[in-house]
């Protein structure tokens, strides 16, 4: 058989995107897949090679710097969030060397940091929620001591799409003077396309890096994460000697990195411009509504009024719910506390598509 | 002006492959572009979504694990090689907790030991070399303390394309009760093919995980890595929890990740089969030989006779000659000890390539 037939057989097995409400990646944009094609065999890590790739990732960490109120940050494409978090972190372990480093994260924080305390060797304390299901800001501070390098805030929490406190976050860091790593993967490319504006970046003192996905709500090609530090110091925290590359240092966690993510981010940005892509983010949150409409004509219950395009029902059979759907090649999530269902919202998913969805729903409560 | 005339332009001031004799990535096989294209959208952090991308990597590693003579290799497909070997390190340290972690590595090895250093909280011990610039076992052996978690043995360095003297490397981690690494990033994609046959992997015995490249030698795009272990139990070593995501547990680094690497991979190997990967490498030996004859005609001599597809030659102003060439849009890299001038002979360097070039540098000898 031919090798491309072959592929295709594995790649039909996959679930379209037009099923999937779980998932915080996208269909990329159009012109993201065009930017991609072009970038295929390019490597950042090779900087002295691949020049112009090169420019154009400053030119992108400019553009993602002036979204989140700091057009000279410094910073960098990674492979994603998590990357992007792990070099927060690092580079606040790094710059505040201590014997037994912690630090302090909502208990909403993604799993990947529980990663990042493994990997940086950093113990992870993670304070409780407030009934809206932001950090409790009194705990955060309660738990900060010596061996504290940093403490976290989210934009955009995995599971309710909560923004945490940043403003009263970023008065403990400076009053304790410890780095704050504002995890914003998600929201750091919806909320600057709100109306209501939800203070959480570079404008609030004492946020020191925000990591932002242009993979995830900036529709660019996996894979595209951003860090952004507040300083070049930050990133200096992280080199290392490179001798036989065109470079000299490396600040980056990956050696050889595609220059697609980056091509990819510069296009949606550039060619959507800050209106087009608060037409896409009112479009999602617009659909959002309509899915909690309905799921409340089902008899669901939103466990907070949704902030952005993420949404939680409360369900206590959510994992039944979520097993049927599946089965009927639907996938959708759940979150553990409180039991719910979790729907994101992402520019892949039409109102029709919630229409669709909601009338299986229907089905699918009917036999669980 | 048009996106994507504009992203042309920043593309076009990247030095294109056709004058790059430094990297050991290269122009992706056709094949490999067209796999990337139809899995351009997959996210293999989410495996219940992907679940026919997630059945293709576990035949991918199956592959690799057969080409390294363990057809059962656990592993997955990296954002390449800093991640693979970061994960290596971190398991080894992680099933042997022990109070200040450290490894012994060759001083061959790869800067990116440096970073996981770093990240992973393990102190980095050196070992010399000996006159082939393999590395000295005897003080490997002698470095080793209750304290190493791992030692690490190269297969094809990445200044000269050596290979250190697994066996014996096995025979030490036997004998010692430790873990052994092998980076065969480079080399693991060149010594299965070559006729000579050079023992490095699953095959030498006390060989616990190997890092393998396919973006390298497997001519598959960027990003595509490989960490294979010898068993399951590494792996889990690695893993956290994953709420609401459609698996349980997470043991890579990245959360996205994409399937392009896979899918790229799949298609070469299963495309040019073993014996379309051995003209491929034998082509590559063949041309090294060229460029070796040609060197010596103008009066260099390599540091060693190369057992691959790596090659440097001894030259005291190798940096000027470096900055000469690139002045000229030629690309090579230099060693520092002993100072040295580099070319890696990937598939995208023709004989053709390597006559221009050899023209360029009797000019460049001139002038510096």
């Amino acid at each position: 058989m031919d090798i491309i037939d072959e592929l295709r057989i594995y790649r039909e097995r996959d679930i379209p995107y037009s099923r999937v409400l779980s998932s915080m990646c996208t269909t990329p944009h159009p012109v993201a897949l065009e930017a991609h094609r072009m970038f295929v065999e390019t490597n950042l890590g090779d900087p002295g090679i691949f020049v112009g790739t090169t420019e154009l990732e400053r030119k992108v960490i400019e553009m993602l710097g002036s979204l989140l109120n700091h057009p000279k940050a410094a910073g960098y494409i990674s492979s994603g969030g998590t990357e992007a978090n792990i070099q927060g972190i690092r580079a606040a372990r790094n710059l505040k060397r201590v014997k037994n480093p912690n630090i302090v994260i909502p208990k909403s924080a993604h799993f990947s940091f529980e990663k990042i305390g493994d990997i940086l060797g950093v113990e992870i304390r993670r304070a409780a929620l407030d009934e809206s299901y932001r950090v409790d800001t009194a705990e955060v501070e309660r738990m900060v001591d010596e061996n504290t390098v940093a403490i976290v805030g989210i934009a955009g929490t995995t599971e309710l799409g909560q923004v945490d406190d940043i403003e009263e976050l970023g008065r403990i860091a400076r009053d304790m003077n410890v780095f704050l790593h504002v995890d914003a993967a998600f929201g750091g490319l919806v909320l600057p396309f709100m109306d209501e504006r939800i203070p959480f970046d570079f404008g609030v003192e004492g946020v020191s890096s925000i990591t932002v996905d242009p993979h995830k709500m900036g529709m660019a090609t996996i894979p595209a994460g951003g860090i952004l530090f507040r300083g070049e110091e930050f990133l200096r925290a992280l080199e290392v000697e490179t001798p036989y590359l065109t470079s000299k240092y490396q600040y980056t966690l990956t050696g050889t990195r595609p220059g697609t993510g980056v091509a990819s981010t510069y296009a949606v940005l550039k060619h959507l411009g800050f209106e087009g892509m608060k037409e896409i983010v009112e479009r999602c949150l617009r659909n959002t509504r309509i899915l909690v409409e309905e799921m409340e004509g089902i008899g669901f219950e939103p466990v907070i009024r949704p902030i952005m395009n993420v949404v939680s029902f409360h369900a206590e059979n959510a994992e039944k719910i979520k097993d049927e759907l599946y089965r009927r090649r639907w996938v959708i999530s759940t979150i553990r506390v409180p039991k719910a269902v979790r729907m994101v919202i992402m520019p892949h998913v039409t109102e029709e598509i919630i229409k669709e969805f909601i009338s299986e729903l229907r089905q699918v409560v009917r036999v669980v």
